[in-house]
């Protein structure tokens, strides 16, 4: 989001949740905090705990809080990414190199056990155990969510998989963000709703436009091989799409059964490319743009607000 | 803890513990459900939530907060164990395969972390943000002991390096489990404290000892090659001892730096079985134990206390 402007007035702020990720993890081993040192400075959006800090603002909740609810949201984020990578032997992370393609595989393990007990530390921290709760839930569902595609894979081509995928992977932790921070307001239950409801729509559209923009995005902004998903067998909704509009073509099967040769598979890329389903797909993630910024109406006018709106409608413009 | 008869009476409430980490970990992945039945049917001496039952029982707790809290304790050494048997590539744990053994490194990270995030759900579910935090702090305590020994292999051969890791490795579960049993208990400040030392002395008896069988058990019976510690360059007390009485023998140097051949391998197994460092760690192990009876004599009287007193005895009895 370095194109992005209209969050600059919570640049500070960002730069505290920071500095809690990296104060809270010393003391333990200094491999690890030179670790975490890597991993923050190799950039990323921060966009879960600017999501917590925008609606926890918006809604009163303390300063304080929301610093160290936004440092451990994004330590439990920074950890499975460890992991992830780690998973899929991914040596680089938007052109930095990741931790695995450092250290070796038990010290990556690790290293994500690691940030996820300090993202827990942080987590008692806010004193709240049903915040607490959340989080291992979310970590739950992220989690077996990646154990189901491992096994399920080269099977799955409904939208109703693709769609718990991507509430596991991405909109579970955007959701827990912002329902954690409102949660830490002084605000009544159906407030509470409408913040987790905005989390929750903004997540999905932000994968669908990862998603998409895995066919779409050039491999040097992207930052890993364009139809990585595809190629490694995985379907996302630009191939669930093209796949209704073409019930005739098999090129699909063919490719995530893995039995395709790289020429079969770039033509797929392409034919999905220049077809309808990228319109499409973009359709879908605006409409769930559309509920996140419909459930703003419910929610406290101010530059927190507005910021959030401009955020869903970033989100499914963006490029990279 | 097979041939032991004065933890019967607990038995039903173990049961209990074992219980409940399955039906929490229900809901999410039927794979995952899977794995822990084959881990919890696989054995394993419960000795952590043991120590909270016993400890919590004997200071008037809930027995409900004390079934919540064993599983909790179990599924976080449940987690680390998993992700311990992936990094040294274990694939049997007591004569039964591991989860690794059977899944794939990728699936295996993730279920490791599926049960952290159970117990931490567990735990959230007593209600006190504290004990959150200790159980963060030890895993922090426990995977960054395993970082340190994993950058620092080959070179250490200290008995301050020793202790330090085996607190990490084993007495800071122990010690966890005591002092959140005592302080789900309607007990004051000096009384949490007793139990914690109870705990913490007990862990470090208990993997001083484990460190003496690895040296003098039989492969049948610990489930793993004799001196396999040493085998892998971490030197433990037997080997350190050893090494203080014979400070000329270079042996235990050749070894660790994994220059050794075979045959001089089992000749330096030999001659710390049969040197004088056996006893002499037995008796540090003594030590600790006898620390750790101490502690009891501040805590109520009962057969709870009777129980923890043997579980002392025993822990350093065992030869297995």
């Amino acid at each position: 989001m370095s194109k992005v402007t209209f969050l600059d007035f919570l640049k500070d702020r960002i730069q505290l949740v920071e500095d809690r990720m990296q104060s809270h993890s010393h003391g333990y081993n200094p491999e690890l905090e030179l670790a975490l040192d890597h991993i923050l400075s190799s950039g990323g959006k921060r966009i879960r705990p600017t999501i917590a800090l925008l609606i926890g603002d918006m809604l009163g909740g303390t300063p304080e809080d929301l610093i160290i609810l936004g440092a451990s949201v994004e330590l439990l984020h920074t950890a499975t990414l460890v992991h992830d990578d780690l998973i899929d032997g991914a040596l680089l992370r938007r052109g930095n190199s990741t931790l695995n393609a450092n250290w070796s595989s038990a010290a990556t393990v690790l290293a994500g056990d690691y940030y996820f007990s300090r993202s827990a530390a942080l987590g008692a921290d806010l004193g709240d155990p049903a915040i607490l709760r959340i989080f291992a839930d979310t970590l739950s569902t992220i989690v077996s969510g990646e154990i189901t595609q491992l096994f399920e894979r080269q099977h799955i081509c409904d939208r109703e998989s693709y769609l718990k995928r991507i509430f596991a992977k991405t909109a579970s932790l955007f959701k827990m963000a912002a329902k954690t921070a409102a949660m830490l307001s002084p605000v009544d239950e159906e407030v509470v709703e409408y913040a987790t409801s905005y989390g929750y729509e903004l997540g999905m559209a932000f994968q669908i436009v990862d998603d998409i923009l895995d066919f779409t995005g050039e491999q040097v902004t992207v930052g890993k091989p364009v139809a990585s998903d595809l190629r490694q067998g995985i379907i996302t909704l630009p191939a669930i799409i093209y796949q209704e509009l073409h019930p005739d073509d098999d090129s699909i099967e063919t490719v995530i059964n893995k039995v395709a040769e790289e020429a079969q598979i770039i033509s797929l890329i392409g034919k999905i490319h220049d077809s309808e389903a990228i319109e499409l797909a973009h359709r879908e993630a605006n409409q769930f743009a559309g509920r996140a910024i419909n459930a703003l109406e419910k929610l406290p006018e101010g530059k927190e607000r507005q910021a959030l709106r401009k955020l869903a409608e970033f989100v499914v413009a963006r490029e990279s």
